[in-house]
């Protein structure tokens, strides 16, 4: 096993990832930025080494001197959580090249699953269903056009070389086709250079269920189950579910196996997860990987009793898996909330400050709180919002929403504002209590619905 | 359902208590002392009431105070959490007259088990195994000897209507006997104006096991395991665990049958724990029951999932238990370590003062804290000193230490002294590593190592 590893991350991962080492009796090494000094993943961990000036440009995602500090403290290993260097596949290159495990997949798969159209033909390889949509490349308008019919409209442009929304357009109807790809042409020839399209069909509305997968060096991959992740707001996750309360056991049974494929086609190492988008008629369609751990990895570890983490540093060291799929037994509901600092009153817009009071609901059964703020602690201004994650686990979903409307009311922090009243309300709505919400349900339903009320109440 | 609950407790177990009735959306009532206002059971509560001064017989003990805040508050029922008024027979009359609900046993079962000899023969009834003894009280020292030599020494001499170790004598040998007896017998007399003894059998070394049930009013009877709290200081456990390291998987059946056994016979209604003496060669002998929930019930709650409160809370609304005794699926190992506001090197003296910090580790997988104090909170100096009781839970038992490991040092309390250290200490001792431990060998092994190692370096 690994004896040592430097985490190249901050915040609530960086914490839980040290605590599994701990458990395993492997050294850390943390990282931090001048903004970060006393964060509680350089408290925790046995060594800490400033990397840098607080924007994450200067520190976090600053490779040379991450690498420098994993020479120094000599380290066998480096993890990268999620956010900053973790799908970088230079980093990863890097670390490789220094003899430094990355824990995570190979570069060259990070690579494969980065470009949307190589994603999507390595799915086609494992006959994992795609969103339906143009064969490759579109070589014209009319071509587009003869396409779109077949799969049906909305459809969406998209550039090949694309990314942050750029050179990508929504078409209604055949009669705005043709504008519509000369203007994603020309926007993606100016952004990328690259002006080919290829095309989508718009699945909506849809459910967002993901699969996580675990695979090691020997070519074993397993799959611990499904999240629902469809409650969203400016596609971030705000709940998160395990099992989905929408998707059925045929449904459950189709993505996973296709997730395994996917990944025993990738041969896999390390965690990862592979979303899908599933339609109202259980239709499911690849989306895409993210080859790293998520922020929602717990509410599997909670029905599973799998330490992904444990699991990710056995692989990196060259270990099998600890568990063969048989072993996997799924047990009762999880969920995740997702504690901002931030006013959903004010546009979401971001807290900043001291916390005063940290009482988080760490007692009874069934509750589990991934953070690293303390009563005490300066949020610098510079980072992720996120400041904790509440979990809970119950024998039904009943149990487990229950559970977290204890929790979320329980928990009291003061001295930054945060969307504790949002989560505490989003858990009375009606669809999210019925368990069928679609991922544009929060944004077009819940939040207005959310603000008249609440917005009147703060004039 | 019971709509409104009273809790005639303080501390860890008031606030657990609470958590589950707003899981199950009962209104709860606090009550308090004058020096608990800022208490965290207080600020959880519904409402709160204060029921006198300082001092426990002021308040917790104050039945007509207690009393009167149920009826002003009209609630349905009284938990009586453990200690204060759990096992008072008194208290459960009072409250029936009131048409109160007593979350416990009948008064009839609570007296039955508090008087020794009466709970001695209502397990041989139950053909339940007690410590061999005397058949009842001894007539003469004469009788005595003669019952002694058949046992085998050394015996136990105790008054009937004892209590608080007064009237009892260790007898080593026959030549001790007359006089032990006589000693015993005056000491009796003017302890509790009733000079009677009976005889038991001194079972050493021995393990302290013993067996969680649950009765509901229908008679339906079900165990949750056993728990294993041989490490003890001053008849107080330090560290619990489930399952017992030490017995055997015959033994197991064999103590959790008797145990439902001995619950049958009494219609335990409830949450009950029967204590047994285990030897080295595996035989079992009951000791006593406790009418009540007890401190160290997380354990058995991590293992099974049963939310044993809540089924507390069922039964006194007059439902049947959730679970039959087939459903009960038991799943891994959890240990919890008390922490106690004291100083081992100091002859374990109560520590007092205001907790300046008060982190607790309460993510990652496997962990929970129940506790009542946060930063910033004054410990009153009036009750008892246990301030939080970390609970672990692993696939297995090495997982669950390494994890209690993690969690004892990155607990980080300052402003009041712990045990911490203490605690830390106990969980790489070698016979607790090999789980083979007796209800002597923390203070007979353990402890004279550990004060000579730490009063050098605190000199």
């Amino acid at each position: 096993m690994i004896k040592k590893v430097l985490i190249a991350n901050r915040g609530e991962i960086a914490v839980r990832i040290i605590r599994t080492c701990i458990e395993l009796g492997i050294e850390t090494v943390a990282v931090y930025s001048a903004a970060d000094k006393d964060a509680l993943h350089v408290k925790l961990a046995d060594e800490a080494v400033c990397i840098g000036g607080p924007k994450s440009a200067d520190s976090y995602l600053n490779m040379q001197s991450i690498l420098s500090a994993a020479v120094v403290t000599n380290v066998q290993a480096i993890h990268p959580g999620f956010g900053f260097l973790a799908e970088n596949s230079k980093f990863a290159r890097l670390c490789k090249e220094m003899n430094i495990e990355f824990i995570g997949p190979s570069p060259e798969v990070i690579d494969l699953m980065g470009d949307k159209q190589n994603a999507r033909d390595t799915m086609k390889k494992a006959h994992v269903q795609t969103v339906p949509g143009s064969d490759g490349i579109l070589e014209s308008p009319e071509s587009g056009i003869a396409q779109a019919k077949k799969v049906g409209y909305p459809v969406l442009l998209k550039a090949t070389a694309g990314g942050g929304g750029k050179g990508m357009r929504m078409v209604y109807e055949e009669d705005q086709f043709i504008d519509a790809y000369y203007e994603a042409s020309r926007e993606a020839q100016n952004a990328f250079g690259d002006n080919r399209l290829y095309m989508e069909k718009v699945i909506h509305p849809a459910h967002h269920i993901e699969v996580q997968v675990l695979g090691d060096k020997f070519g074993h991959v397993i799959h611990l189950g499904e999240r629902e992740c469809s409650m969203q707001r400016n596609h971030q996750k705000v709940i998160e579910e395990t099992p989905s309360p929408f998707i059925s056991e045929a449904t459950r049974m189709k993505v996973t196996q296709a997730a395994v494929r996917a990944a025993e086609q990738l041969q896999y190492e390390s965690a990862g997860t592979i979303e899908f988008l599933v339609d109202n008629d259980q239709n499911y369609y690849f989306m895409e990987m993210n080859t790293r751990i998520q922020v929602e990895h717990p509410i599997t570890e909670m029905v599973t009793g799998v330490d992904i983490v444990a699991e990710q540093l056995r692989v990196a060291s060259g270990l099998p898996l600890s568990y063969e799929q048989a072993d996997i037994q799924f047990s009762g509901h999880a969920l995740e909330c997702r504690i901002n600092a931030e006013m959903p009153e004010k546009n979401f817009m971001p807290a900043s400050g001291s916390f005063e009071t940290a009482h988080f609901p760490a007692g009874g059964l069934g509750i589990r709180v991934d953070s690293a703020i303390y009563a005490g602690y300066k949020l610098p201004p510079y980072y992720d919002s996120m400041v904790a994650k509440l979990i809970t686990h119950g024998d039904n979903r009943a149990q487990a929403i229950n559970r977290m409307l204890r929790a979320v009311s329980e928990m009291t922090i003061t001295g930054i504002a945060t969307n504790q009243q949002f989560q505490y309300d989003l858990l009375f709505d009606e669809a999210f209590l019925k368990g069928n919400y679609t991922n544009d349900y929060l944004e077009t339903n819940f939040l207005p619905n959310w603000l008249q009320d609440h917005q009147t109440v703060t004039k």
